[in-house]
């Protein structure tokens, strides 16, 4: 009995020996004590043989679920090289969206010897299942549904339940939903609730209109799981553009749905093209594809600096001491555009913000940028004037130079809180993702823009001086 | 019927003329028609008295959802305002673990009220829910148990949750656990299993041993979500250091850990400080302290790029052409230190990365911080060269000039990659929290170090010619 997920490493050794050794009776019994997501999880660690050894001594419910969380190279080998009588057992134990997902990226040659070991009403809630785009919610959703009509007694539910629970052990149906004769959903009732009611009240009587959650089932995953966070129910009916009953969203199929979009939305406000895989399974090449894109797409952005500051060689020149301080005037306006960009991001993934909030977020961080490009200003002045007492690196205009640095920053800082707070909800009105206002895109923007920035006030301040 | 959640903003004008019309049985059917999520979402757009009058119109189940969601401080208007009669109920329904963070968080005027009005079994639920620390799984889970012995019969089991649904009607009992004598977790079933099982079988035989999915009540609600991340249940048991039952977790429970979790993440990432709160909803004072902080210890960090550019500032004025590039060069560094730092920060904190994989990833980012090196640094050669076939800017050693730049891209870019992926598996070995490797955290130190080694490369490459 154990409380944190048990580290599969443990029993990887245990597991090769008991193979080595040909001690299936003890290795069945290993076997049985481990999380099947955690045996999953290392299944890579054994030879292929090894791991078809696995799946057969594996219980036929454990072997499923060991199977359902493999990667898909790793499941088409299985098909592809277990024998059918251990391979049709599993195949029927795989919930239809599982094997719709997997027939959609099998080669023609797996694909028709799994067709051959389904059976036919199998195959029919397959294809149903493959009837809904990826990553919609009908792509998403469990389809095995105890048929329920408004007129049926609570008895004859409760027998109907009964004898669906004895065929399928492992779905899960606590929250019912009954529907009319054409299938449209008219309400919803909780197990519980059926089995406290009277054995002859009728499910009219007991449902409750299920106004609230509905998801239709060719919405975005992504929308779905919004719905979820908000509203957080245990489960939500699917329905058609008919609003027919077509399947059911638990919770935990949303966890994960989460989990995803959280890591594309972090992925997008790093400057990086969505992975789609864990990190270690992403190959080289397609890493670096996907890294290098957005690097070289801003390094040309950056690029814009050098020609800016092209433009003020002869300035440089005659005042080298405004270089000293381009990567701090810079880098502080690209921190706050960040800053802000990324709260503004989230904040919209989470809806905490609609784009009709545009005009109290530009009030907001107009007041922000002002506020932190005083403090940074005033730190920027701070650091010079002290340093000067004690080096004459910056010269005998050293607060003039002070004021320049100063005023920049402020400049820069407020200038970078409102294009990363309003580029997102810019993008977002035009149709396009938030989250490609990414924390590097605000920061190149602000590099270039603020040199400009920083060289007009050097020229306005230092003219006939240093200038 | 609808899907999409309907914005409050609709009903918003409606509710507001039939008070002031004090049409109030029209107003309760409107009420009945809007999701309390939504409501509670726009109980701010009411004046306090009229907040007061509709959580008097709501039926009593609707006002506690309504209550539940509401902040904390209109949580207290309404239990200092609400007259007797009406907060009694209300508070009967709402749950303990809801009722026990609200006490933590009241002043003694408001909590003394709050006593005189709650049932004594209330009370004992309330105090053993204020024994777990803020934050973790005991905090969190639901304390409704329906007690359950393994020598009990199906039928005496079913019986014992009937008589319980017909008294607490909103609670979730769909997984059900079996304890002994001593309150010890044996075992777990779900009703619909119960229900299809022979009347008179013993729990003992029916239920499967709860091996996988145990929570510590101690347990870290970021922890525990990560568990149901990870394996995806739909319920899991809590339990106390002595393997007692004392609650249950839903997946709907975990969905709001996960984003809260998550927005920490990105806050962190970005190099804000966790706001703990909805954008709009965080007073600007504590906003700006928030950014700001971190703001200023990176000006610090910057600063030094003065610092370090004011020892090579006898090769600034010799090589003023060295000065244009400066920016592109450190960013460049920066974007791919930050790329590498969320990417791994994230692969941390979903588990893919443990501490132990730190030469895979040592391995894996110094041939991606090569590549991406050798990318950059070719398309800083050819923009240079390029340039410099149709402008005198660069001078006549552009050659030189588009090597050192070429050379040091590549050396920033790869220390960079490594900067950004080992910093964050180091300070999570040291026992901090790896986002503190924020995005901006990573560009500023290798803008600092970038600008070194971008010198040192032109005093290598450009002695003779220009230096």
């Amino acid at each position: 009995m154990i409380s944190e997920p048990r580290p599969i490493e443990i029993f990887i050794p245990e597991i090769k020996s008991l193979i080595s050794m040909r001690n299936f009776n003890e290795l069945k019994y290993v076997l049985s004590e481990i999380n099947p997501i955690d045996l999953a999880d290392g299944f890579e660690r054994f030879l292929p043989e090894q791991q078809l050894l696995l799946i057969r001594l594996l219980k036929p419910n454990r072997a499923v679920e060991v199977f359902e969380e493999l990667d898909i190279p790793q499941q088409q080998y299985i098909i592809q090289h277990l024998e059918d009588e251990t391979l049709a057992p599993l195949m029927e134990g795989v919930p239809p969206e599982v094997t719709a997902r997997l027939l959609r990226k099998m080669p023609a040659r797996c694909t028709r010897k799994m067709s051959e070991l389904l059976k036919r009403e199998q195959f029919e809630g397959i294809q149903s299942s493959m009837e809904f785009p990826a990553n919609s919610a009908g792509s998403l959703m469990q389809k095995d549904l105890i048929p329920l009509h408004p007129d049926m007694t609570v008895r004859s539910a409760l027998e109907r339940i009964q004898a669906a629970s004895r065929v399928r052990k492992g779905s899960f149906i606590n929250q019912l939903y009954v529907t009319n004769g054409g299938g449209k959903l008219m309400g919803g009732l909780s197990l519980q609730i059926l089995i406290a009611a009277p054995a002859d009240m009728k499910l009219r009587d007991l449902m409750t209109p299920v106004s609230f959650f509905k998801i239709p089932a060719l919405m975005d995953q992504e929308e779905a799981s919004k719905i979820f966070s908000k509203y957080k129910p245990d489960s939500a009916p699917v329905v058609d553009e008919d609003n027919r009953l077509v399947g059911v969203l638990n919770a935990s199929d949303i966890l994960e749905v989460i989990e995803e979009e959280t890591t594309e939305d972090i992925q997008k406000l790093a400057g990086v093209e969505v992975l789609d895989k864990p990190y270690f399974q992403v190959p080289f090449r397609e890493m670096i594809q996907k890294r290098a894109t957005w690097l070289c797409i801003l390094f040309f952005g950056e690029s814009l600096t050098a020609l800016a500051m092209g433009f003020f060689e002869g300035e440089i020149e005659k005042a080298v001491v405004l270089t000293l301080f381009i990567p701090l005037i810079i880098s502080s306006g690209g921190n706050t555009g960040s800053q802000a960009a990324t709260l503004i991001v989230r904040a919209m993934a989470l809806r905490e913000i609609q784009f009709s909030d545009w005009w109290k977020v530009l009030r907001r961080e107009l007041i922000s940028g002002l506020t932190l490009g005083v403090i940074l200003g005033i730190l920027g002045f701070l650091m010079i004037f002290v340093r000067a007492q004690f080096t004459p690196i910056y010269g005998v205009h050293y607060l003039l130079v002070a004021m320049t640095v100063s005023l920049s920053l402020m400049m820069v800082v407020l200038w970078g809180t409102l294009c990363g707070s309003l580029l997102p909800i810019g993008l977002k009105r035009a149709g396009l993702d938030p989250a490609v206002a990414s924390a590097p895109f605000v920061a190149t923007l602000v590099d270039v823009t603020g040199l400009v920035i920083y060289f007009l006030v050097g020229m306005i301040i230092l003219r006939g001086t240093l200038l």
